[in-house]
């Protein structure tokens, strides 16, 4: 934890703000929000939904998107919609229609797999480019590579796959503080693997930079978008990241489960060298040749047969960022995000929650972390009152920001219930 | 090809059975027919779909239920669902329900991640235990163990997903067609990739004794049970398979791309040692904790986040299953490829198709395939007219035949109209 500021958020209660100065504010700032008509693109009710860093909300659209694939696509035109409703190119077609949210050119990202899957793809890939040539063409000392270094934080599911990486590629896993990999490469560095914004704490890492650090020393950085994309811009083609996956399921509302994205940045896209060489990435896939010869461009991460439904849900979800910056995006969050810990401030006693997302913008991705001793009956009181966010263990209250359908109304709502909650629920169990 | 059976279909015709005579048999087989009901379970239109072998067609009840999972379930419960509609154990409920299909009792398949995953999980996992003590227990030669064996005739992901793992295992891989294997097999075997049925030919393989054999020999044996899953009987406890994939869009109706099942039997599945140690096969997936720890069971085969939407339609189409014995279904399946053989025989001349798929019943699956030098455009005007089969180069004209749906009007109808369009398509190019 010693990377995380934790912050009392006592300290802004020391002058309170009284709550109707707080709502007026709150419908002052939803009346000036040029986002606000977004919120209308989705199936919402009178809950506060600050879970959609968990599953994104159901776009409007979406269900009428789904029957007609379900109902048309399969049921009536069955296997003549692998070509005429465009189902085989629908990877990297959905991948161009992510990209601009990510910062990347059209035809650097395919959709398809989960995110375990993805990091697995991109990590050994990785590592058999950095033996190769290695980023800076060091080569020579490229086979001498054996060590990934991996968040010490990082969703588990990361570690676990990188280790299994680690394991079919004759590598070791050291666990390394995002903010301490710099001092950590080495020449036996092969990978990095990194979140873009920790799961937990919300903290915001400095991709430009650990990237830069890392492809100095010859390494490879792999970037987990799971809690930015979709969030915040991320620039990936202009910072120079070499590979990224990502989840489509939170901020970019794909639905539950939805395909994960993975990024090969385009003058690597010729050495991505797959683990998971299917025939949907081969050059010739109807070809049913006996010897696998990859495509070109990112559709060689492709595997096997893409889940169309799934797939083509998150293609009509996307639809709803039509006409919408990802800046005004962020601007939104980190003003939402800023008012929420406000009103936590104003309305929650001193010392009783503490903040662990960090309280500098360029360090905080697009939700609030607060630490409370009893956040599991907390957050469960939370969502039976209509607040919903979510639990991570052993005390985190995690609320989640998603600036295409929250408002500042939502946030004021959020913490004056919190203070409610806390009031009730016994401080130490 | 010198194991495929080639039957000039020419044969039969010595002894033409006009066509009014077929088509009347054709009738009174449809109105004998116990199955005949279960096409109202399905929509299906005047077209003969003899393509189920490549994507089944829709359960009629299917479109509801989708629409209930977006609209409900994503729309209104949103993250409740994982628990409350659920969605977190769809992966080893939906492999319970596939389970009496294939012969394995509840607690052996997890469904999730699409074919090409899978084998790679379960060859990957088949070399370590194969290493470790073998399977009849010849430990101490285990460590040698470094070929893999497959199916020289394979559908081409699995030979190349098969060099991947023997890559990252340190094995080589070595082609060999099915028959070959028990000849093959030696010290130096540490799993063996057969396909039940080929994907090309149809033919079935001999799973009890090939699997008899593997083992006997300290291997494991992994089987592709894509052509035959839904199609017949396949007796994975009985006959002590180790490990199996399968598809579920073929002939268990799962929808585009739905996702594939893993079948772990299971004295071996506290061995099973995943290369795609995801968080959703850890013992406590949200422990959170740095270190994995695999589940118990099958569902030691999951990986990352189920993509609900794709799993839950196919969840739903198993129901078309309810009271449809597997026996029943293969009785219907050899009776329908007699027929339309029969039916061929009667209405195409002499030497014109040549069929590949074996006339033992034995070793046929549930598909014809004819060669023909022009398949090419004789299938493009076979689906102009409402016959719907697939190409497969260079020469193959491929007919699939799902019981639960097709009926021998339908095998009649097919035989005359291929016989029309061989009349006008000229037969050498």
């Amino acid at each position: 934890m010693s990377e995380t500021s934790e912050n009392p958020v006592s300290e802004a209660s020391e002058n309170p703000v009284p709550g109707d100065a707080l709502a007026g504010r709150a419908e002052k700032l939803d009346a000036a929000d040029a986002l606000a008509a977004v919120r209308e693109r989705f199936v919402l009710d009178d809950v506060v939904y600050l879970d959609g860093n968990s599953l994104g909300a159901l776009p409007a659209h979406v269900p009428d998107r789904v029957a007609d694939v379900v109902r048309r696509q399969w049921g009536e035109l069955r296997i003549r919609s692998w070509d005429e409703s465009g189902w085989w190119t629908a990877p990297e077609r959905i991948g161009d229609r992510i990209a601009p949210l990510v910062g990347a050119a059209p035809g650097r990202i395919v959709v398809g797999d989960s995110t375990s899957v993805n990091v697995f793809k991109a990590l050994v890939a990785a590592v058999r480019m950095a033996r190769e040539t290695g980023e800076r063409g060091q080569g020579g000392e490229g086979a001498g590579r054996d060590e990934i270094l991996v968040d010490a934080t990082t969703f588990p599911t990361d570690g676990y796959i990188a280790r299994s990486a680690a394991r079919m590629t004759g590598c070791e896993v050291r666990p390394v503080a995002p903010a301490e990999v710099p001092g950590a490469l080495s020449g036996r560095t092969a990978a990095v693997l990194l979140n873009h914004v920790d799961y937990r704490t919300g903290r915001l890492h400095d991709l430009p930079s650990l990237t830069a650090a890392v492809h100095a020393a010859g390494a490879y950085a792999v970037w987990d978008l799971c809690h930015s994309a979709g969030a915040l811009p991320i620039g990936l083609d202009e910072h120079g990241v070499a590979l990224a996956v990502g989840c489509t399921y939170k901020y970019l509302n794909g639905g539950p489960g939805s395909p994960a994205f993975l990024y090969v940045r385009q003058d690597l896209q010729e050495r991505f060298d797959s683990p998971l060489p299917g025939w949907n990435s081969h050059a010739e896939p109807f070809g049913m040749r006996p010897e696998y010869e990859p495509a070109h461009g990112a559709l060689r991460g492709r595997v096997g047969t893409p889940d169309i439904l799934s797939l083509l849900a998150l293609e009509a979800s996307l639809e709803v960022w039509d006409g919408v910056p990802i800046e005004a995006v962020r601007a939104k969050s980190l003003a939402l995000t800023d008012f929420f810990l406000e009103c936590v401030a104003a309305y929650v006693p001193a010392g009783r929650v503490e903040c662990v997302t960090p309280a500098e913008h360029d360090l905080r991705g697009s939700q609030i972390a607060l630490r409370c001793p009893d956040a599991g009956p907390v957050m469960k009181r939370l969502i039976e009152r209509g607040v919903v966010g979510d639990f991570r263990r052993p005390d985190v209250l995690r609320f989640g920001f998603t600036p295409l359908y929250v408002g500042f109304g939502d946030a004021e709502r959020a913490a004056r219930v919190l203070a409610e909650v806390l009031a009730e629920v016994p401080g130490e169990e």
